[in-house]
């Protein structure tokens, strides 16, 4: 589990004053800035490295084009007691996610639960952020989110929806939150190209030919397969069907599919992501003693359980709390590609570059 | 898809009526015995076999044995305004779950959302009947179970969590409902059962044998693998796992690896099954019209996706429909066990027997 992707390694305080003053530098207020620094930097100390630093070039190119609004005037409208719609006004996915976040909680001291759909967004980095930030706080957080289409429909030939990820958090008393975060389909996008560029076989029944045949190999993949594979891609595309319902019909958003692609190369017109954020407070099911003792003795009951030889058990978020762990003493490692990249940027907006750690 | 499982067909409302006499006659009380039958029915309607008319045997000897109280005094804690706890008194599940999901719409149509734990309860049959209840209201319905062992853990080498299914449902306006039901393993145990009587090998990465490696031979099976198999696996625990957190934690009951086996022998003993239902209201977060319209558009654009050659795409609930339209018009099937299960069930509470379709 030793991270050795790169020994060029930053520390992930110099990491946030390089994005938030570049954040900044590209038109990103104040608030918008340190939403997706928050966003990226806890995505990359925890290891998910397909969300986290490696996006930064990307919303730097997207507020140039004009797609995103570094400045929205986001508006919260609350419904009903437990329910609201925010309006990203075409800001940054991360403020929008955050900022529903703190209402959904709110709402759910007062009645117990609460849930923000949001409409008028963008892309928002890892939808465990916002999962997370529920759990940091004492409460259960979901967050979905739609995107454009890179999956079959089961049985289908071409894609239909997004990765739509599902993220679900839960406190534990005095450790780190249980923390799934999840796409729809087996593999993201990414890895797929990763594959192509080393030469790899990808796993079986994971993606897919232009004509929905299932292929291995990473030049001739056109789409990706839902979770579940060819003989259980149903269940797969079925949470990424429930996924859109709660991202894109309760925002009143355009569903994936219609989605413009986040690679562009249109990078002016702002594509109208959706989101969806749910909020429970354990109390006001149970006595919150109950729910924290549960929590520990269900974890370490799963803990405790045997493995398969050479594998370990472990509950969602393990790996990714001992990433964090091992990260925060020794650093943020960057690819080759985002060393290049992040140097261009520094220079490009004239930000000092951020510093290698010895 | 033409349904020709069986020649022995039954009218649902024989069905019913069977179904309601027998189970008073076992002990249920008559509120009891119609959302046995309601749940019942629906399930075997839709053609959801594996938890239809199949199960009535088994809730009458856990009546008989007492494990099941069958005129209980369930009792509603309103805990917040969006959220409660229901206590089922170790009475069926399915009047907990029907229960639970009428306090649920009444918050979510006063504040916007709804969710009720339910502890102290039994095996409830389908979850989807539960979300389905919700949606035929205009609501979006979920619905959550957790279950005795069954399935592997990601890289697990014993059963730890149950199939803890997930359902999902959503209102189409003019239409049946989209309806998600799905167990977060590949297959159901039964299937492993029912591919052994038949000599048929099982699906690649959905069983494990005694050691947890993966075995295609139903006879050695000994547990499920989660939805994803040995690459993926740690989605489909993962779904598992906020399962247990929503069905088991937030109702204070045992996890289900501590669960007592549905299957016995004790058959006196109460499990203390959780479930937990989840209500939200579309035009809580949009108007209604919205709503509406963004489900027939994403419905219609998913129905007319291209398909994989001699496959067709569906909907989550579309095959559902169909077989229930077959059904309803010609009748619902037992296969042979069921043809002997019934009759002998029949002579031994001295009811007249069903009834069948010339």
């Amino acid at each position: 589990m030793r991270d050795t992707s790169s020994n060029f390694r930053v520390a992930r305080e110099d990491l946030a004053r390089f994005m938030q003053a570049v954040l900044k530098a590209a038109g990103a207020d104040q608030v918008s800035a340190s939403a997706v620094t928050r966003a990226l930097i806890t995505a990359s100390r925890m290891g998910i490295d397909s969300h986290g630093l490696r996006l930064l070039p990307h919303y730097l190119q997207a507020l140039k084009g004009g797609r995103i609004n570094g400045a929205p005037e986001m508006q919260f409208h609350q419904r009903l007691a437990a329910t609201g719609f925010l309006d990203a006004d075409d800001g940054l996915g991360h403020l929008a996610g955050y900022t529903a976040m703190e209402h959904a909680m709110a709402m759910a001291e007062t009645v117990g639960m609460g849930a923000v759909a949001v409409g008028n967004s963008s892309h928002f980095g890892a939808a465990g952020c916002y999962a997370l930030a529920a759990a940091e706080r004492g409460y259960l957080g979901m967050a979905f989110c739609n995107s454009d289409p890179f999956v079959l429909l089961h049985e289908g030939a071409k894609p239909f929806h997004g990765t739509n990820p599902i993220a679900f958090a839960a406190p534990v008393a005095g450790e780190s939150p249980y923390l799934l975060d999840m796409a729809t389909s087996s593999v993201p996008w990414n890895r797929v190209q990763q594959y192509g560029a080393i030469g790899r076989e990808l796993p079986d029944q994971v993606a897919a030919d232009a004509a929905g045949q299932v292929s291995r190999v990473p030049g001739e993949v056109a789409a990706l397969l839902p979770l579940g594979g060819s003989g259980f891609g149903f269940k797969g595309a079925g949470l990424g069907g429930m996924v859109e319902v709660l991202s894109s019909m309760l925002s009143g958003m355009q569903h994936g599919f219609k989605l413009l692609p986040m690679g562009g190369p249109d990078m002016s017109t702002p594509r109208g992501v959706g989101h969806f954020f749910l909020v429970m407070k354990p109390d006001a099911f149970v006595d919150s003693g109950t729910f924290a003792h549960g929590m520990a003795e269900y974890l370490a009951d799963l803990r405790a359980q045997p493995a398969a030889p050479n594998a370990q058990v472990m509950a969602p978020g393990d790996r990714e709390w001992r990433c964090q762990a091992q990260r925060d003493a020794e650093g943020i490692p960057l690819d080759s590609a985002n060393q290049i990249a992040y140097a261009e940027i520094a220079e490009q907006y004239q930000i000092a570059p951020l510093s290698r750690l010895v």
